[in-house]
């Protein structure tokens, strides 16, 4: 999409509805979707409740190619609905495994949108397997469905099914579970994902992953869901149930502020671009240089860039420009041209002759980085120096972020130096890890991906198509 | 289609591939589902089985729109795969209800095309939801995975769970079932339905719902699968498993002959095209008139017309001509203009001025018959005598064929004579019930819709959308 | 399509409305497209005359295809259309050759859709680019319309600019001509291809190439448009001209009859059924056979079918069957499989051990036939005894019908005892040059691609793509 | 598209390709109209000369929409194409003007784009058609079509042909014209729109609106086609003939500056992003204001606030951020949303409690402006200074640019006082008309959108639909 290639992917956005009155829910989701849409480009659905039925549409590809008009238009009117959009990060791409998952069980239906993964899933779904349960998808969603149902069979409510089956999840979830009658928001006890709720002028709530989302809608923002705890938005209103706050540490993934959530989004109380402006300001404590002017690789460095150039007083400048009409469906060159260059456009009057501080959110493979370096050496930048606003990667993610594996990662072979060299600046300067508390004011975060300490027992087999694979092998 | 309002609907057609080295399979399969079409055209999908590996593309919609030619290009070259091509009995039309379906299970994969209905389902499902299972369709097929999933667990074979699983069925079921090294097929004890194999050159084994679909890849057949019989087609070959043969009366659907397969098909030994015009003459010995030329009703009339005219000596016309264009997406017409006058043509040339006999295959409602009455009145007919080749439809059908609701059935609520007069004919001839055997040579075949003598306990609720319906009430 | 590989093709189907008031003339034109189907299955349009605005819709592709809900929807209720479906003559079969075509000049606009071919259009069109003409399209369609537009200028009425325009074409042309205020119909004073006018019960009326058209929109028949004449209809009603009638001899298109037309049409006073039962008969006199049962190859040889079995009194039996769902997006089977097996069945229970008459409406290369041949042959035909219900293609068509090249002729190459021996039939026999009129009882037709006797100067050169072949060659 | 609702639009841009030896040109002309997207959403085309047989592909759509993968592949190798991206000036929006369009003339073919407007297309086409001309499209790219034929008839060159047809045209036009042989491009006298040239590395030349697109493909800009000047591209190299040069002066549009070009883009040697940068500081001069935030409306705000944070010395902040996947099947709200708001989201933490500078390149009708400022008095903004890069717009503009008519400008209705109450800001400061000289450091450009003084003879009928509007008068 928009994102460069070897950029990192953000898993999914989850969002949902909860009306007094017969209310245009699914208006509400795609608009909602759309919010957070860069959460997730490989498919989307949105699952209506009318008075206990399901109308449902899902499939792969963007909000706006999954529901033409006519799409949008069938949904009825109705009080509730979630809706989701997915990355993929266990589970192939295919459509069986779009979300939100609807089930049928012995009480009813139940439709799920999950954003997160469960560190623990090949052991909960083995043991299901043995006691007769069948999967159609290969994604974790499904063995939450399990879970609750299991749970429900044995319990007068489907928010207490909810409670106990999120006890056996080791992980990160945020769930939006849609009952006939209930909607129900569940964030696990580290809070790795965001998850916040608001609520429109008519009094309809509206839960998502960002603060952004809600805003899309017009719904003012009532708070953040915490880590742990449970909602249950119901005809009696909005009910508070927290017997999981608290019982593991607080582990926030600190790549929502430094590159997935939208710079207009606040999370737990920290305004995303606030912590980027912030970065920005580390950096150009722990690594100054002499430049001329400032720019940022768009769109999360933007931020950044500034705080950079406000800390030392260089100038910012605007250079990199994005072509915003390069989509899903953009033809990759096959031989002479380059695809960054198509993307990506340099203006030469900023960067002609002059030292420049280049700002990026992080670095994976590095060659995305190359190409923009050549980019500006070819546009006139007689000095580049790199700051990234991330630690080096090192250790791979078990919590929905799609961390490449070790040997894909320059950061695990390379020195800085080396770094430098063969993406071609000057200098290069990471966040120290030890600044990081400084971006969102407190050191509830999960650094796993940086320091390799893991809030939760690391998985034996971590492959994304690990489900795909065992069954081939079976 | 290009059938008209008021017919009735088969349900379903499977088809299946097991061969001894990597061949093109779904080609096979689509070139199969191709011939077996006309058995239901709500949507198709294929399974191929690649070495373990299910690659699968289903979705609502006929051969032709499921399948371009990049999506068939996209399947690998394999050695077994199954098929379905889907009209719906039960469960609802959704995208979600297209089979084959696919499921995992603690022991692997498992894909299952379904041709049939199971009578007792609703009991089935209520128990295996006691258990904490959940679904993800309203298909009986469902239930049917999950029965073979439970026997699976304590069984060393899958060909034994099948055997085990199916002995919980009540109804109709013509089953194809891949697992990752075999593919199994299964037809009722009763035979409703009818199931049959071949062989091509190569050794490859088809199996298929119609003879007509073994020929249209090149397949000898070999012969029909016989009530109750399970094939299990593996690396030793095939293999014929009879625990369940003559357990209970065959009951093949007299329907199958009347209306539904195809002419060049033979099912069980007897020539589809052959009954038809058998019916034919038992209609002209029953029901003799005075008439200048016999004409039916494509398609299934025109066989029947020819036996007509073969018995009673008045000359075989050729008069109703079907637009062959008119597809799933024509529109009807809103107001002025009639759809039956746009699909269907009348040669005036054939029946102006003319005494004319016209066989039709079944009267549901009535409203098409009138249309045709009326049009071939205009083109001139001075007589017409209509003569149907089953007798009238007085009950419902719990194997799988889509009879009406008793209200909607002419034949419930009025007397022959009341339907002449309805529909606008001189005179009206069914063809008897104690003339049926004649169609077929024999008497095990199921004539429950036309007489109420049904082989297996009839269900409490037979809605097509019962399972939907009974979500809702939850 | 559903036609077979090697079968002639006929080129366009026309259709016009004119309404005394307001009424929805696009979906009149979209029915009756659906009625002419058979005429072309390339391109089709729809071009409405609303007050003077023209709305138009057009592309490759079938009427359903083309024209799906949203867009016949979005016509306006207007007094005049005009519609097209297209088969490439002259002018290849890319989007802008597509009709009717839709030009503006001095006057206003005009819409104008052709069935035909221009034998001198290369002279034309020559002469028209040498005055500074320039041309969209390689069809001369576009030749007429600028011939239209020059005499346009210099005549107070746009019929009058029609019927000098006219006097300069050769060739075969049926055209429906459409000015802001009138429709205009023209026919060539040859006759080539038919025309004919009806009138819906409101006083609509409706011209089109086949009566079959009419009765598809509930319009009445009045008469056929006589070669060489114009019908005006206007404010005023309908006028006739016949400034151009009987200024060559009559030479109707003997092939509309044999093959191209839809047997419930009547061109010209004779039914398209009739002539082609007749056919049959003649056949049967022509070329006795000693079998058992006589056959015929859909969708026209049905008749003669039915008509060599009368005169011959052989029994006539049904057993090639088409497969309904073939359509334009079928892929062909790429290597073991055979395409013409899975259009086409054979009922073995019609034809096992028995010698039978085989009816087909012509050979062309001859591979499709020979196809047949095997398949009845492996359905235990014993004896197959070919007739053909047109004599053999020698000559190449100028008139608007798709002849393949001499080379390629199977009859311009072999006898008919070594053409026999090429596709498998014990005997052949073609319907005799000389029983031709036998047919349509009279000799008013033109029989040039059997004889080769022109009606008109033949033009030199005559493939299809001249004019794209010629641009590129500048 | 990504502009919002009340934006002034550009009409057109144009590429073309020269290549010594065949070449994917087809792919350059691809990426070239990706990089000239933001000049025209409403269609493109290419056409490709490959030996004289143009092979072309068009529609109405983005480049993404028309151009999926199957289609680019089918274009062959080939040594010219040219191509377009369309947003409508004369002529609708419909299929038929999507250009490049082709044409046979009496010498061959010819494929024309056109990045303009011709003032006197009326008088022009008027003459024609008293000729007998028709015309398939109501655009004025096909008068220039009939004009270059009319003299290619007399004259032994295309290029001399091209030379003398441009004497009758007047008003903008950026030509780029593609005959069997040669590639020629042609700028009006006046400059009103940009054309620039450059070369690959292996010497094909490449043609552009804009120095962007030439990048995109990896050439190096050549220099800027002069005002006047044809350049002729064939076997022996590139040829200019300059006989039309300095024959009015020079007139280039200062809007392609504001607001239309891409901010990497150099035109007639000004950078449009310097050029930006420019208009803040004057702005920062000529309005200063008492502020703690400077922002600007993406995207051609940005380039000005940073201008105008430098002038002032006001810090400059990122607030406003785009959706970047709303696109062309975006569903507008219909009720209770706002589409602003799901377009443009604002952060909080930039704006809250702030006084604010708010830096937007234009204001047409005001609406969008009005919700602007809403959302950001929502997030908290205390003080809202608005200053505008451009004069108030006061006159309609008939060189290419939709300038609405004057009862929708907001400026030619009320005071600027007014105006700032209405949109709800502080203040609010327009670029003094005296000070557009120092936006690209000269006065040969175009103001009559601002001061009413036209270069050329202003057309009596100037709606964009007059030629359809004249045609259903008739």
């Amino acid at each position: 999409m928009n994102r460069l290639s070897d950029k990192l992917h953000e898993e999914c956005g989850v969002f949902g509805v909860y009306s007094p009155n017969p209310a245009p829910v699914a208006e509400y989701c795609y608009y909602g979707l759309y919010a957070l849409q860069h959460r997730g480009q490989e498919g989307c659905g949105i699952v209506v409740n009318d008075d206990g039925v399901f109308v449902s549409h899902k499939d792969t590809g963007l909000v706006s190619d999954v529901f033409p008009r006519e799409v949008l238009a069938s949904f009825p009117d109705a009080t509730m609905a979630v809706a989701h959009t997915r990355y993929a990060t266990t589970g192939g791409s295919g459509r069986s495994n779009v979300q939100p998952i609807e089930v049928n069980h012995q009480k009813g239906r139940m439709a799920i949108a999950h954003n997160g993964n469960i560190s623990n899933a090949a052991e909960l779904r083995s043991e299901l397997e043995l006691s007769g349960a069948i999967f159609h998808t290969t994604s974790d969603t499904e063995i939450i469905a399990y879970l609750v149902t299991k749970e429900r069979l044995r319990t007068p409510s489907i928010e207490e099914a909810v409670s106990r089956a999120v006890e056996a999840l080791e992980g990160a979830y945020s769930l939006i579970i849609m009952s006939p009658q209930k909607l129900i928001c569940v964030r696990d006890p580290h809070g790795f994902r965001p998850l916040c709720y608001g609520q429109m002028r008519d009094g309809t709530y509206i839960v998502a992953s960002e603060s952004c989302a809600l805003h899309a809608v017009g719904a003012t923002e009532v708070r953040d869901v915490e880590p742990g705890e449970m909602l249950v938005f119901g005809r009696t209103g909005v009910q508070s149930r927290k017997e999981h706050c608290n019982t593991e540490p607080i582990r926030r993934c600190i790549f929502e502020y430094i590159y997935f959530a939208r710079p207009d989004s606040v999370i737990d109380g920290v305004s995303v671009h606030a912590s980027r402006i912030r970065a920005g300001e580390i950096l150009a404590q722990a690594h100054p240089a002499d430049a001329d002017i400032v720019i940022g690789v768009p769109d999360s460095g933007l931020d950044a860039a500034i705080g950079y150039s406000r800390a030392s007083g260089i100038p910012y400048g605007i250079c990199l420009i994005k072509n915003k009409y390069i989509g899903r469906t953009f033809i990759k060159p096959s031989g002479r041209m380059d695809a960054v260059r198509i993307k990506l456009a340099a203006v030469e009057e900023t960067v002609k002759g002059k030292k420049i501080v280049l700002i990026d959110d992080s670095i994976v493979r590095g060659t995305t980085c190359a190409h923009i370096v050549r980019m500006l050496r070819e546009a006139g930048a007689k000095e580049i120096h790199m700051r990234v606003t991330a630690p080096p990667f090192l250790h791979p993610c078990y919590y929905g972020t799609d961390v490449d594996s070790e040997e894909h990662l320059i950061a695990c072979k390379h020195t800085v130096e080396e770094i430098a060299e063969m993406i071609g600046v000057d200098t290069l300067g990471y966040l120290p890890v030890d600044e990081l508390p400084g971006l969102c004011g407190n050191s509830d975060f999960c650094s796993a991906c940086f320091d390799g300490s893991y809030p939760t027992p690391v998985p034996s087999d971590t492959r994304k198509d690990r489900f795909e694979q065992k069954l081939s092998e079976r």
